[in-house]
C-alpha cells in the first residue's frame, strides 16, 4: 500500500506551520513533501530538506521535461511540485505532508485522486483580522493579504476537511485525527480484511 | 448541524465494547444509542439507559406504526431501532454510537445517508480464533461463533473505516480520531466558513 498524501493549505495567520511541525513530530513514517525552488536558500536552510535549490536553467528544464506537477511564479521565483520526488517516498510507504495553495492543490488531485485535502483557518473573519493586523503592517498591505486569504478560502470550498485553528493544542489534535482516521479507511486494508476471509 | 451518527459494528471477541466505552468517557456531547427490546432487564440494568425495556405486545405495535429502522429477533426476543429515538438526539446536536450487526447497519443507511461505519476487528483470524477459545467453550459452540464472526464481515465490507484492535489504547485512539476527524469534515462546516466569505 503506497503511503497517504495530506495536502495541506491556508491562508496566512491559520497556523499551518505550526500545526504541520507538532503533527510530523509525532508521527516519524510522515514527512514533508519537499519542493523546488529557483528562490536563493536562506540562512540555515538545507538542500533537499527545505527544499531542492535549482538554477533558473535546471529548473526551466525541468519544466520542459513535464517533471512538475504543479509550479508557480512569485515574485520572480519558480516553486514547484516534482512527481518523481513525491511518488519515490510515497513507493516507499512513506506518508507525506504536502503544503500548497489551493490552485496547485487542484493540480494534484488531478494526478493523486486518493490524496486527503484539508484546510486550516482560523476561528473566524475575525480573529484573521486581528492577527494580520498584529503584523503592523500599513492598512493596504493588511487589506492586499486579507484578500489574498479570502480568494484561498474561496479556491478551497472543495477541500475534504475544515481544521478550524482556534487554540493550538486542539487544531493540532483535530489534524492528527484526520491523519489518523485516514489510515483506517476501509479501503486501505482490503489485503489484510481478504487475510480473516481465506 | 444534526449530531454524527456513528454506525459501530464487530464480531465478537474484537473489543467494540471497551473501545465504545473509554471514547463515551471523552466526549460528553458523544452518546450511546438505546435500542428498544422485549428481553427482561438484567440485573443493574436502567429502563432508558441500556435499553428501552418493551413489553411484546407494545413492540408488535410498533413495528406495526413503522417506527422501527430496523428490527431482529434474537432466541426469542426482539431488538429494534427506534428513528424518533435517535432523530431526537441527533436534532439536539448531540452525536450517537449506534451498535448493530452489519445487516441491521445497511438499513441504518438507507435512512440517514450520513451516518459513518465503522468495523472494529481483532488484529488478524488467529487473533480472532484464540480470543474465542479463551472462553473455553466447546469445540462446536467456538467453531459457530467463528463463522458467525466471518460472516459478519463479509456482510461489513461496505464500511467506511476499519479500526483494528491490536491494543486497547492504539485502537480507542483511532477510533477518536475517525469521530474527530468526522467532525472536521468540511461539508459541516459550511456555514462557518460562509462567514469568512459574507
Amino acid at each position: 500500500m503506497p503511503g497517504l498524501l495530506l495536502v495541506v493549505s491556508a491562508p496566512s495567520g491559520a497556523g499551518k506551520t505550526s500545526i504541520c511541525r507538532e503533527t510530523l513530530r509525532a508521527f516519524p513514517e510522515l514527512r514533508f513533501s519537499v519542493s523546488s525552488t529557483t528562490r536563493p536558500p536562506r540562512p540555515g536552510e538545507v538542500d533537499g530538506k527545505d527544499y531542492f535549490f535549482l538554477s533558473p536553467e535546471e529548473f526551466r528544464e525541468r519544466i520542459g521535461r513535464g517533471e512538475f506537477i504543479e509550479w508557480v511564479e512569485n515574485y520572480g521565483q519558480l516553486y514547484g511540485t516534482a512527481k518523481n520526488t513525491m511518488d519515490a517516498f510515497l513507493a516507499q510507504g512513506h506518508d507525506l505532508i504536502l503544503d500548497i495553495e489551493p490552485r496547485g492543490a487542484k493540480a494534484i488531485r488531478e494526478v493523486y485522486p486518493r490524496a486527503v485535502f484539508i484546510l486550516i483557518l482560523p476561528p473566524s473573519l475575525d480573529e484573521l483580522k486581528s492577527r494580520l493586523a498584529k503584523r503592523g503592517e500599513s492598512a493596504a498591505v493588511m487589506e492586499r493579504r486579507l484578500r489574498t486569504a479570502l480568494d484561498e478560502i474561496r479556491a478551497a470550498l472543495w477541500y475534504d476537511y475544515v481544521v478550524f485553528n482556534d487554540r493550538l493544542d486542539e487544531a493540532v489534535d483535530r489534524f492528527r485525527a484526520v491523519y489518523l482516521a485516514e489510515k483506517c479507511r476501509r479501503g486501505r486494508h482490503d489485503e489484510r480484511i481478504a487475510a480473516f476471509l481465506s
